[in-house]
């Protein structure tokens, strides 16, 4: 019997979090999946999120539209060029890419923790990876334990007892070949999934940023098939 | 000569943050305000915001509409009576009160965090007090201490030299009426400035909610006398 434990996780469509939506499920928790539209480039990110929440189905999927852009800082919201066909050597020696987004995961855990609160969660899952790093300083794991600290003391529960809340990272030490292998194991369909930084229009992903490099990769070292299309992809 | 480091600061539009924010400006900081408007009943609190931040000249103020509401679970964001006619020592001694918004400092001081990390700011002002305790979480400093050391780890900067990012918290040793009386110092124009947890539609404040009878006693008790309008007032 699986247990009916509450568990918050945050979903964006792309491949590690729906995956690490997959772990959750498998562990016995009841879903509740939060999705934020932030003005990113890559508004298809949410129709994913959409599918794969219907999907798995979750008991409560909230969409939150937030606004990132209004600071600046980063290509993702601003006009500043997604870097294109860096290997993945290229990608690890850059440093942090302008793709990161300042306080992006502090503020999605935030949300996350304060409905985490509502429902009487102890669990929360995001689905960060520190292996095929591309350079994030909220992806390490030495930020997660510090927000997790931090979330202990944080709410109404906390005062009582700092020791209930729970960032799950499962991915985090999982290269990108052994998250795509145990999401096929568990079932994902990965052709819901998109990971592109900079589609085209009609949502078709480059094959050429950051995101779908290592994506590719990942998948060929796997040894299966990307089922989503791309634009044109890297030779291998 | 003034130092011209930047710092973000939060501003409510209530007597606390409209303090803090005068403290920060004594110390030399540009100032960068911050203000949400969350779905909170008194949304009058940012007209006061607006008017205060022009009184004090800063440099940009950031009016932010975020939704607290769609998690559910406080008095300021859902339709949960407010408690009225409390005195101090049951504030006090009430436990959590029904006003507190899960998360809420949490989430306000992640936003706060993306801007500064835009701004290359290393400082973070933030009005919240643990002697007149109204019992959340996310105002004692232990919680403050906590965020410092997660937001020190969640930003390009923190990559390089994770000492930098201050949470500035000037009034959390401070009893309501030193706060009143610093304020008074500095020129602050407490007239302008918002409390109540539930005022009248034209933002009269209703003086009986747990903010107002922390708010006059403070004022009593500082020797002077509040100078914004009141539907009622407690008997002293």
């Amino acid at each position: 019997m699986t247990s009916a434990r509450n568990a918050v996780v945050l979903l964006s469509g792309g491949l590690d979090s729906t995956t690490t939506l997959a772990i959750a499920k498998t562990n016995g928790f009841r879903l509740f999946a939060l999705t934020f539209t932030y003005g990113q480039r890559h508004g298809i990110e949410v129709d994913a999120a959409r599918s794969i929440a219907a999907k798995f189905e979750v008991e409560k999927h909230v969409i939150l539209p937030i606004d990132l852009g209004v600071f600046g800082g980063s290509a993702l919201t601003d006009d500043i060029p997604v870097p294109k066909d860096r290997c993945q050597d290229e990608i690890e020696e850059g440093g942090i890419p302008v793709t990161y987004v300042p306080a992006r995961n502090t503020i999605f855990l935030s949300y996350a923790l304060a409905w985490a609160e509502v429902l009487g969660a102890n669990d929360i899952f995001i689905g960060v990876n520190s292996v095929d790093y591309s350079g994030y300083p909220d992806c390490r794991p030495e930020f997660i334990k510090a927000f997790q600290e931090m979330a202990r003391l944080a709410t109404k529960a906390g005062v009582e007892d700092s020791t209930l809340l729970v960032i799950n990272t499962p991915l985090m030490d999982w290269p990108k070949k052994e998250i795509i292998r145990r999401g096929i194991e568990l079932g994902v369909d990965y052709g819901v999934t998109t990971s592109c930084y900079s589609p085209s229009d009609s949502g078709v992903a480059c094959g050429r940023c950051d995101a779908c490099v290592l994506r590719l990769k990942g998948f060929e070292e796997a040894g299966h098939k990307d089922p989503i299309e791309y634009q044109s992809r890297p030779e291998s």
